[in-house]
């Protein structure tokens, strides 16, 4: 048994080889076809550069530091996180050309291909928020590889101006393209990835395992920034970051209150969740806004988040059955939806707002369904949030 | 009792969610105000927004995981981190300009006014490490909001060109502004916050609390030349760097020997913190000193912290009855003032540098007294240096 | 007994004090050599200061915490870091001039001198891999003190045209100067540092030191992209970014599958280190290769890195009697050589690429033995993996 089990993990290894080594030789012809022709000013690649660096430190220190806080399955948190943006950012960097077409300014001799990529590692890391600790190895990369090419096709029907006209709908960071995206794809999937003995098993934390989840937290904090501001002119950096610090420091105030307000005494997980709610919310709007609303903003979204983690979220497990580990829906989907709203009051047609909000969360929700269902044929895991089955322990 | 208290923390909460609110409606006419107008070039603003960036780690991750040595305080130390963070940055952004009156130059359409907010909150951070552990959370935002103004105030009074000439005070990187000030407000403040019982209650540490204390530790030493060089010339920023991490390797070298020869063994808590103190020293001169200086201030500053560590700051603490609990007046309070008198021999008239020298850490330490009376008032903690009382502990 | 260490300990803390006086004091001068003329363009050098700090995070927090592994180690590990990044950042700005003679380019006027003394520093923490755990305090300074001339001896023999045609030698990122010299360094010394009791010791690691290990992989894994780009002309960063990521993806997810393939379940340590393989060999070849090629380096690496950490080492250790106890042949020693090797196709003569690479492991290996020997003695520790002998424990 034990023996079938690793034959079959040996052989889902060996497949993902194949496809990551596939992957490599697909890329080879690229550079050739696109050229290495600058497709932007040099200084201004190399402020996406750095905005590229940070985003990463989000991805790997940010994400996978805040899934560590199951205190047995924090091998698997940061090992998943490796693994799904190690496959998911060549994986998009391959699709994208064949959807948007060939362009200079998204090539892979200009940093904004690989922006582009991150965004997608992150929706994708949102995503594998809810299953988390109750799937194996060879399910996140599954999951991977299916998520990125429908994150793909929601990113183009937003923006490409195919459906939605061009530039009709606002969300300059992803309030709704990488956050509510990423958590409604998630809670499509619990629905087919929770079993009965999960939903009674509750994740067990530890005083270090927490710590470790506030790193994550605070590297998400810091660099939040650096994700609104990306993919902005260069003259509105200033602006757009200021508002984003704003959200951030209004949703760490918000949460510490309600916190405190509905538990009675702090929580460390609102802590190091819905505190980054402002960042969320503030993503659509956020080049388009002034200072002291993004600090209204961002202490709504606290709120949101906080009253999320309390209210919310135990009534949601009990109507559809799937378990949130991390609380996606809390930290990246209200909020997100939330900034998507938020927008209504700047853009020229609130319609096309709506349309776009909605369409992505139908969509994740629907695509979530069927990845859910799809990789729930991998089999489970013997034992939820724990690390045991899959790693040699010292 | 318990319940009386859970109402009063409640009750202060709400409060400070006001505050918040009251923050961020107060900040919407200010880009109004101001405009949108960018007062500096685009290139310019940019590298100081990496600057920015950067000493969010050393707010966050920096002093946020350096406090966490702290075996059973390090949920309270990250989280006060989190809410004096996110309280100091919109209210220093709120107040200056109306000590200073508008700018095109400092306004939310540049960097420098993120920066120099920043600067108070870490300022302010350093002010919370001598009662660490011995207060609440709604104390911790009470001295927030009490010492932003104050510091903002001195801030003025040594650069405004209102009192001391415009210009006649060296402090490039603030070892007094910042450093000496924030270490002598604690000072002030710990006389009115230690208690018998926390007198003679010592702080219980870990081997994994004090990682967590090196990864601040590694956090602050690695963006400290972004600290030095926020606000310096763009051509003076690579002297600036290479004095600054001179400096920094001067005294983690100068640290590790004093502490074999004064203890006999090495204390993890030395390299920790008395590692930093060149950064802490050099910030005064650092943009009119030469490398080798540099390291030879950066060696006598290391020295200095740890001779603090070892003898002063027990003999300090029997003199003032305070417990300076991070030991901010080693690490921030005599290598902060050594560097203002490192600068003597580089300003023009010597008796400028000693009066805001002096000034500053006499204003601090009245100050601190002052806002440690007030906050003492909110009542203290049960339990010294554990997170029992106020978070949820799994 | 116990006494007569101490006296010793002390005795050599005393003399690094007075050599980090020394190279102090001969730094005085620096300045006034050169003037403090920029070299080159204001932006250029804040593009390669960016990369400094991104190197620093590397080095104090990639390194240190990825040598954190040890349960019982990691107070010296850390420590061992700080101290020799503090001392041979110093020591290299002040030996270089005397090889390269004065230039513009390379002063303390201008980053390229720090980005320099930070490759040196990286390849001596990769030196001290090998006997981590097995060495006093005072002997990694001893070897930081020897390894750093010696290795600035080697970048000037391959790079300086004195005896290597001046660009004959590709190897922009390192792969062969910084990684492999390192690591044959490092086989060299620890055949000389490791006694029979040490080879009969394992190393304890623990969930919570793993963690800590994973910090320091995800620091490095996020910033090579700003390690092998600090060099290249501002031009070429964006390919260089992207293949770098591109090399690191690929060697993430070969080394989970050769993980499994291999041992049948994934053991940690290979992902923290193995994963880092592609950023290692992608280092030659990084700005004249394609992203694909790039992705297929990559997991080529990845697989030699888990195939010397389950087949290579034991093998390798019996027949040497050394003990690599962070396995920097594995991560840093045979994929550096590939990167050296995966040159000769893109170079004019291959000839002299591989002279360059096998000059450099002859020299590192020779090096190595003899500073392993002079390092020997000092004396050995007691127990192996523990911080008891130098560190007050609480």
């Amino acid at each position: 048994m034990v023996r079938k089990m690793q034959t079959r993990i040996k052989m889902w290894s060996a497949i993902f080889l194949v496809v990551a080594i596939m992957i490599g030789i697909a890329m080879i012809p690229q550079l050739n076809q696109y050229g290495t022709e600058v497709g932007m000013a040099a200084a201004e690649n190399e402020f996406m550069y750095e905005k590229a660096i940070h985003i990463l430190v989000m991805l790997l220190m940010g994400f996978g530091f805040l899934m560590m806080f199951a205190k047995k399955y924090g091998y698997t948190s940061i090992t998943a996180t490796f693994l799904v943006v190690a496959l998911s950012i060549p994986l998009y960097m391959l699709i994208r050309p064949y959807l948007w077409g060939p362009s200079a300014d998204i090539s892979i001799a200009n940093i904004s291909m690989l922006l582009f990529a991150e965004f997608a590692a992150a929706s994708l890391l949102i995503a594998i928020g809810g299953p988390l600790g109750r799937i194996k190895t060879p399910q996140y990369l599954l999951i991977g590889l299916l998520f990125t090419p429908l994150y793909a096709i929601n990113e183009w029907v937003l923006f490409s101006g195919g459906l939605i006209p061009s530039g009709a709908f606002l969300d300059t960071a992803g309030s709704v393209m990488i956050h509510a995206f990423g958590a409604y794809f998630s809670l499509g999937m619990i629905t087919m990835l929770t079993t009965k003995k999960e939903r009674d098993t509750n994740v067990e934390t530890s005083r270090t395992s927490n710590k470790f989840a506030m790193l994550g937290s605070a590297a998400l904090w810091i660099f939040w920034p650096s994700f609104c501001s990306a993919l902005v002119a260069v003259n509105q950096i200033p602006v757009v970051a200021i508002n984003t610090i704003l959200a951030l420091c209004g949703s760490t105030l918000s949460t510490y209150v309600f916190s405190i307000l509905i538990r009675g005494k702090i929580e460390i997980a609102d802590i190091a969740n819905a505190s980054l709610a402002g960042g969320v919310a503030i993503g659509a709007t956020v080049a388009n806004i002034t200072p002291g609303w993004s600090m209204l903003i961002g202490l709504l979204a606290g709120a949101i988040s906080v009253v999320g983690y309390t209210l919310i979220q135990p009534r949601l497990q009990k109507a559809t059955g799937g378990v949130d580990t991390c609380g996606v829906h809390n930290l990246h989907g209200m909020p997100g939806v939330l900034g998507g709203i938020a927008a209504l009051g700047l853009v020229a047609s609130p319609l096309w707002q709506l349309t776009g909000t909605g369409l992505s969360v139908i969509l994740a929700l629907g695509a979530g369904l069927v990845v859910g269902f799809i990789a729930s044929k991998l089999g489970g895991k013997e034992a939820p949030y724990d690390d045991l089955e899959e790693f040699e322990l010292s």
